[in-house]
């Protein structure tokens, strides 16, 4: 059991994560990393064939080519997201080849890479780091993984393997259209699922690249997403996945009377803030109050003829309405979320792909999320300090993953329109379960009974004052949701064993999971 | 005065370069790389601005703020050749600051640089490491510089700066268009010349990365060549240079009717070869004659409905006008020739620019050269073992850079259509003043009289076999032409200095050299 150290929130840190040194958060912005990026070999043409033609029979051979053992890194992608079929195929394959103690660093996992947890059960993997989204975070927070499981944010998964805090010995990477080079794109092809980009770190970083397609096309693959000049190896399969799952229930409008109320407080909030002028940008994450909360937007641009320089996807039917019909310049998008994003990513020079690099990472020089004049996030819980949890549930299960949420903060105003009780469980607390958003980067919370502005932001206050938005304290906004569904949450029942580390976008660790008792 | 030491084609190179250990050439794909690439320190954005806006007062302030000091290596780019005016400006105010001794690390130089002769004679540049096309190469060849010079490919360059065997502290890169994050393109603005493909290692590498624009654009610039993650400083200028000349007196198709004649030739032995098939690629340099090629081939294309799968820039208006007429799918740019050029990559997808990482890095896992079907490239002379010089004149004089010449011959079939002599000295020699691409990678010479083939491609002589070709062995062909002119040619008379080293595509030293007696 690693030591526990209390870092800058308060939180309770393990000082040492599956035998490597971490380090505790020091506070926003406070860590000043140190030494130069991470080095992957220097290789030669010589060992590649000149014709440029890198296929190979199939997955187990270039496992086996790739040189796989016993405890290596392997990642793999969430493009497809739950119609991913190709980290199954992987650790299916790998497992064939007999290897165990695998350490799977996927850029997520969701409810399909349910079989895995045989093979965790069987020992081929040894630990998951990477998102869970349902059955895997929940095999996780029962205490059954071996290795304690590290949760990072996109941009955060980047600087780790930049910096190299993560060493992938394997990517594999899932690609929609590529050529036998191993140039690659998601935006095209029977199993088009827009971008690649969560794939480019390992790209760059990994000793050993493979690209793993059903569309193969002859070079040059363009355009190149992912450049076969990283690529070692391409294996075809008859099919990767099934892209109409990357559509997840999310991203649908909500019909709930009070998530439309919380929608369009939050976009009326941002008319009275004079957050919404012509050049200004913005970034809603999937969720269906956040989906609702741009249409709100879109409308009070036509309206007043106001165009926004840019807004930041995951894309939908919606930015991309947007940007057809000129309420935008340009779509700047790190994920597409249905398949109008896709075909909209493939027609339309205004709709570009970025990645974590360009967007999130925060070991860089600057990225795109300190940029955005407001971003709208989700959060299963916020406590009276603004801080706020986005990974696990009330009952302390680890159920989400945190995609680029972390890195969304650093924008200029960062919005949590939340429901004030979720099942009749209050959602604002004393203290959060698991702590992953700093309070001072959380600048609003709107819910249906009121809207409340971080003290720190006395700039965001003034501005509405005197409007008719419902203003309302955190304290007060606490007490009334409690006086309506019966007093504060119980305390999860958690145990002492820590599960795992969430890691801050500087790779200090903010806080941990522990495990559930079930 | 460094040791020197015969390599593997029989040259005498130096073993030290400006006091750093050099390995002599091993011959094709012999010499093995070891170690990681180089490691950029690992940056944070808290010490960048959040809004984005990395402008600064002017190129003095930039390189201030980078630190620049005595002995370091600030780097260029030629991407608007002779109308760059960026360079210039660079040590201009490095003069200004009282620095001494910098290496200047051009991706080539021009004689619009021709000013940079004060700055080497006053002391504030030690010397250049990059191609010397003109004045720069002539005040070189003359032993005048203090340090070697150094000669690379475009591919060498970026396999220099990959592998950490040239270090550059500053880089400096003009951009066309640029937003203050830094995000920068070549393929629009008023100084547009179309990308900055040869600028991407020093983005990528150097410690320092300075855009130099005159045409600042709100964040986002779309699209983004270079990357504003990677970029410290944004400096505006008033103009960075004269688009216009970047078209340079090579960009014309020849009207001599020999040149004529050995086009023809070229485009003829091509077809008879078999090369010129539905899906073939191909690649011809800037030179006149090359030009010419490329309208032969055209012809021969439209004629037959035969499509190209891709061609290779250097574009230029033929290229472009095959590309929208439907002759090939795609072009893959590394440098537009011309302003068509710039028009077409900037509107049609199917115009690709390309870089020195994707095009040519020997220590890659692959590249584009060695996948083209044939390439078309110039030569200063050309020896009875095929092997070819490129970078000085029968006189000794360095007049000319390396350019993608070296990565080229990686193609499955190299063609050197050359004149039989020049000023009546014949180009076809016994031994090459510098050898810059050894015999083995060199398959055919086109003359006016006649067609040589390379005694190693005994399946490209069977091929042309019983055709109506001129096809001649090397030494008739050399003792007609010397019949012609006279008598072999003088060797020019050189002293014994090493001025610069000629660098193979892998990093090693190729040939070298000498001053020239004036």
């Amino acid at each position: 059991m690693s030591n526990l150290i209390k870092n800058a929130v308060g939180r309770l840190v393990p000082t040492e994560i599956n035998g490597e040194k971490a380090i505790p958060f020091q506070g926003v912005g406070k860590y000043r990393p140190e030494g130069r990026k991470a080095a992957p070999p220097i290789r030669t043409s010589a060992d590649y064939p000149a014709d440029g033609d890198k296929i190979v029979a199939d997955m187990k051979t270039a496992l086996k080519n790739a040189g796989l053992r016993d405890g290596m890194t392997i990642s793999t992608h969430h493009h497809l997201r739950n119609g991913d079929q190709v980290a199954n195929a992987v650790f299916a394959a790998a497992a064939e080849l007999g290897v165990k103690d695998l350490r799977w660093f996927p850029s997520a996992s969701f409810p399909v890479h349910e079989p895995q947890i045989e093979l965790l059960e069987s020992g081929v993997i040894h630990h998951i780091e990477g998102s869970m989204n349902g059955p895997l975070g929940n095999y996780c927070s029962t205490g059954k993984m071996r290795g304690m499981a590290v949760l990072r944010s996109h941009g955060g998964r980047y600087q780790a393997v930049q910096d190299g805090e993560v060493h992938i010995d394997i990517a594999v990477i899932a690609a929609p259209t590529a050529d036998p080079f191993g140039n690659a794109t998601g935006d095209r092809g029977p199993t088009a699922c827009g971008l690649l980009g969560f794939a480019l770190a390992d790209s760059e970083y990994a000793d050993h690249v493979i690209a793993v397609t059903d569309n193969l096309v002859p070079f040059p693959c363009i355009p190149w997403q992912i450049q076969g000049n990283n690529v070692d190896q391409v294996v075809v399969m008859d099919s990767i996945g099934d892209a109409s799952k990357i559509v997840s229930g999310t991203t649908q409008i909500t019909k709930s009377p009070d998530r439309l109320l919380i929608a369009e407080l939050t976009a009326r909030f941002c008319d009275e803030a004079g957050i919404v002028r012509d050049g200004f940008s913005f970034q809603a994450g999937a969720g269906g109050t956040a989906l609702s909360f741009a249409i709100f937007l879109r409308d009070m641009m036509r309206e007043r003829n106001i165009k926004a320089r840019f807004v930041r996807g995951g894309s939908n039917q919606y930015l991309v309405d947007m940007l057809e019909e000129g309420l935008t310049d340009y779509i700047l998008d790190g994920q597409t979320f249905d398949l109008e994003g896709v075909r909209s990513m493939r027609e339309n020079p205004g709709h570009q792909n970025t990645s974590p690099f360009t967007s999130y990472n925060w070991h860089g020089k600057g990225n795109f999320a300190s940029m955005l004049d407001v971003v709208v996030l989700g959060a299963t819980e916020v406590d009276v300090n603004f801080n706020a949890n986005v990974v696990t549930h009330s009952d302390g299960r680890l159920l989400h993953g945190i995609g680029g949420w972390m890195n969304c903060l650093a924008s200029k105003c960062t919005i949590l329109p939340i429901p004030a009780f979720r099942d009749r469980i209050p959602v604002l607390v004393d203290e959060v379960t698991t702590l992953c958003g700093p309070g001072e980067l959380i600048d609003v919370i709107v819910t249906e009974r009121g809207i409340t502005i971080n003290p720190l932001r006395q700039d965001l206050l003034a501005k509405v004052q005197g409007s008719s938005l419902p203003i309302v304290d955190i304290h007060d906004l606490k007490a009334e949701i409690e006086g309506i569904c019966g007093g504060a949450p119980a305390k999860p029942d958690l145990g002492e064993k820590v599960v795992a580390a969430i890691k801050w976008v500087d790779g200090t660790v903010i806080d941990c999971v522990r495990e559930v008792k079930v």
